[in-house]
């Protein structure tokens, strides 16, 4: 299962590198917009999808509570948020604890929020990059699984610090999903902020 | 001029590649704590060296002011600490401003002030690194001049990841510093938090 706002550019990546080659399979794809270009990338690739939004329900929890429904009904394992640009209530963290995954384009903890490409160009950092994690209730503070650093070179503008980070968040969304699939995942028993991965097969 | 507590591994390795080198001289190592093995090596490297035990003084201002004097007696140019454990006080700062330089062992702004090694282990992170940055009067906030990111592979304990980063900051302080002789280091007018660093020589 996949939640996202935007564009859909993480989808699309998990669609070409996962969805259907046996390990992952993407069982739907949720948008609070209902007219995000994620879900024509979706129905291209006959994945189902839904729209929940927000003003359509009473509150935050009844839309997260509607949307969880959905999710259970299509016997999703995993919830990965793609650019999904709402805050899920704590109510939807609790009923998929330690299913529903992130990508932030930055590595955490800095960084954490909107505008991370923004924030890290703000505070002038000469190393950046992007950090996969399981969501928790607050914002971006969830366990770790991936980071993969992106150098800063001299004389890049925000366009081209963009485009190397997206293109990390295509390359590690994926890895970790698979991973996450082959049970290569694990938060650590007395440790819960430590994952643990051991990856079997694959890259 | 190089400002140390313990052992001294930064200013070693300052004293090794830079010093008397033609580009750097170290005209002088400071330190609060008579004991410090860093004064064992300036000794033995034949580089002056002064000692400002806080409990000589009246306060943290009456230290770091003769500190400064004597610092100035010296012909410095630049101050660096190097695994210097005192805060130094904001009149100290405002005497040397954007002329003292530390390296912190992490991604800044990630894990600022003491132990950054176990708190990006505590924290679950899978990247961490070490930063160059200017010193200001907060804890590790000041503009960044160099970061290197170094992996957290899986199984490393923490005296792996202790030895990997002490080498990147072995080899990126005296890299800063290099810049920074050669006049290859300023900060953007603009933008006081970034850092502009044309290289014209070396490495």
């Amino acid at each position: 299962m996949v939640l996202a706002s935007g564009g859909g550019t993480n989808l699309q990546a998990i669609l070409d590198q996962l969805h259907g080659q046996g390990e992952v399979e993407v069982v739907g794809v949720g948008s609070d917009k209902p007219g995000a270009y994620a879900l024509e990338r979706a129905v291209a690739a006959k994945v189902p999808t839904a729209v929940f939004p927000r003003d359509e329900f009473d509150d935050r929890e009844a839309r997260d509570s509607a949307m969880a429904d959905w999710i259970q009904s299509t016997g999703a394992e995993l919830v990965a948020l793609a650019g999904y640009m709402q805050l899920v209530s704590p109510l939807f963290v609790e009923r998929f604890r330690g299913r529903i995954i992130n990508v932030h384009p930055a590595l955490l903890p800095s960084f954490p929020g909107l505008d991370a490409i923004g924030q890290a160009l703000e505070h002038g950092v000469k190393v950046t990059g992007v950090t996969v994690h399981f969501v928790d209730e607050g914002t971006d503070t969830g366990p770790v699984i991936i980071q993969r650093a992106v150098e800063i070179p001299a004389n890049w503008d925000r366009d081209e610090l963009e485009t190397a980070i997206h293109a990390v968040e295509h390359q590690i969304y994926p890895e970790a999903i698979g991973m996450i699939a082959r049970g290569e995942v694990r938060i650590a028993e007395d440790e819960p902020r430590k994952v643990i991965v051991e990856q079997r097969f694959g890259k």
